[in-house]
């Protein structure tokens, strides 16, 4: 088996793992990760079903080209997206789902506010939404173009997407990403799930203003206390 | 096996998976299909409960004179509805359900607003609900009625059953129509869908202010990217 | 077996039922049904787990005295409610559950209104509130007085509690009653559904203006067409 | 087998039994319990999965001086906190969990009202929110200072922790205690329960103004029907 082989597998297993999720509906949503060596990344087809889908049918496409490299079938029309996000980025999977509260935070314009440590243990401050895309990059290479709106909304606002693993597309809906598959799935469930805990803080709010961010300190706490140099959590 | 009495198998097949999908409470509910050939539809009897529901249940009417052809059951008290629909648009099945969200709006007498590509992806363009029914509409042909400001509101706004393959009718519910079942049953669970994200958006609207449904042209690209001879998305 | 023994394997029957129902949590809510002819009714024991009922668990309790007449538990709490209940109204079975929205509204001491058919097909009109207690009505016999308050809420605005088969106690939760056990669990459930989607109708109001009422000859249209002498849905 | 051991073996059970509860997601949350006789509780170790858990890999810690007494792996990160309350309080049992609508309340620094009876059957008021730690206390001792600020509001609110068996750290989580880990689970899911209906009370309200508390004598009439010495409920 080649390593190519392994990836199609690994992938085809995480986008069914991702179909029993919960975060997606019908055909929407599909997930990737890259081989950077071998030079490729593999994807979902588009619009095949889930409950048919095997190993076969993904789809190895070229990182320098973004042609597909391996499969028979069309890949993901979202493929562009995920070619502009590993050349940007330095990720190894990355996973898209319409998943209801994410999205319609991204439908709302509205950033998924960093509100306490659940947030703040994967995601170190607000989850940001782009900029409308124009006309002409509407017209023109969309799927690219939502790519490149990813990594000018990272670079304009100087965020990290390590520290800052998912984004919200205005009108559309959401990207998250990790090192492997398993944790890009994490992260598209956190994603979801602190963007229902916000919804939910601004669905009760009647007075009009809004409860406060928490102390920086205390997010830096738990975002650290979880990832880089000083980490101490879990079994080390 | 006649084609009518294929005609009731599927439409039995369809109603019980649409009794699976979360849409139905009880005997709310019910799903029919034409076969314009034979100049019939079938559609489930009234009040049966979708556990004891077999082929020889379906009931055939005939689209031009609204009478039972086959079947010994009173069918679905909705069945005048479903009728005039068929006359009026071209579509091969209806769904009616009283699907949570979707129901709450056609309460509320509210268009579901189109917010997002996730929406734009099935319906071309906000929900419409109907007007109210006169006490004269209520009082004699209520269910023919209500098929009869379905298709006054397309008419009367221009609409394509098509574009729009829902409606909410004022006060009552919703109905979803496609080509064929499966994909009736899939447009009211989008319907249900969108319904869903638009109501947690305008929930947790605290300025008083909603926010703005995106440009146009992203919802046409949406929708033409999977309908219509441009359409890009799957594998064709 | 006597007919005693049948009844109270049939409200041993129904209790494991609601507990099924997604009604109940924990040992909170309880069912009842009567006799009229002996002259009992026959009532869960007070906080026994549902999953350990069995037929020799349920009380039997005199319509005339409320004392207990078979069984060696002591009856739920909710007993002298229950007693009051079937001596004021004509109903088979009662069902009391914190179903969680029909719970909320009687804690925000609001009816459930009648904002549509899948309402109406079930309850004429608004779903109503009781007062509060007094200081006294709590102190002693409690739950007898919740029975009286209930009775005297339909008593004083004219209610019949065949055309209006449910009612919210404040600040407590919910009590629900029908012909028999089933009807009785069905219409808990079906409050617990337009208490929900009553709920979202005002959760999505951002104006401070809630959606208008239906006309009432739709609401008559709907109960009249499921109830009494001119009704014409299901298999009749 | 050892007193200690069976400890070991409860723990791991109700760990288990949390993680089935819905109120847990991934590996957030854990649960305690304490020997008081043997000075020690046991608590799980910090970022296990909840599947891979057996009564090896549950860590015992010392009340006295904190240090882990048995167990090869590093106890939760949040043993600290536990270790607090269990000498400030005499609690047998804690679960710390971030279940969604408490924590949601968490984050908006809101106290759970009591609003019905519900509520007032397993807690007598308001569940409190702590106080922010300063930047001094999250830096230094964070988990520990947890629990001191949460010791600190019972102390300078007057709450008694047998009638007020929650808290909510604000901006963090919630934390539920009681007798033994059955009920400090049930603890943890009605105040989950209670959270969600007073969310839904506060969601609900277009006017600006909140619905009132229910009158003192209707709490204190179902905390002391389910509690102290002149309870009546359940069979005894």
């Amino acid at each position: 088996m080649t390593t190519i082989d392994r990836l199609r597998e690994t992938v085809c297993r995480a986008n069914l793992e991702l179909a029993q999720s919960g975060l997606v509906f019908g055909t929407f949503g599909n997930l990737s990760a890259v081989d950077r060596e071998a030079g490729v990344f593999a994807i979902k087809p588009s619009g095949v079903p889930y409950a048919d889908l095997t190993p076969a049918h993904i789809v190895t496409v070229s990182l320098e080209t973004g042609a597909v490299v391996e499969g028979s079938l069309r890949p993901s029309s979202d493929t562009p997206t995920h070619l502009e996000l590993y050349r940007a980025f330095g990720c190894g999977a990355i996973v898209h789902t319409h998943s209801e509260f994410a999205t319609m935070f991204a439908q709302a314009n509205l950033p998924i506010r960093c509100m306490g440590t659940t947030h703040a243990d994967y995601f170190r401050g607000d989850i940001p939404v782009t900029r409308s895309l124009t006309q002409a990059e509407v017209a023109r290479d969309y799927e690219r173009n939502t790519g490149l709106v990813i990594v000018e909304t990272f670079r304009t606002r100087g965020l990290s997407p390590d520290e800052m693993p998912a984004v919200l597309v205005v009108n559309h809906a959401s990207f998250a990403w990790a090192a492997d598959c398993a944790r890009a799935i994490e992260h598209a469930q956190v994603l979801e799930l602190v963007a229902r805990m916000d919804w939910r803080t601004r669905a009760m709010t009647t007075s009009g203003t809004l409860p406060a961010r928490p102390d920086e300190f205390l997010i830096d706490k738990h975002f650290l206390r979880k990832h880089g140099p000083g980490a101490t959590y879990g079994q080390r």
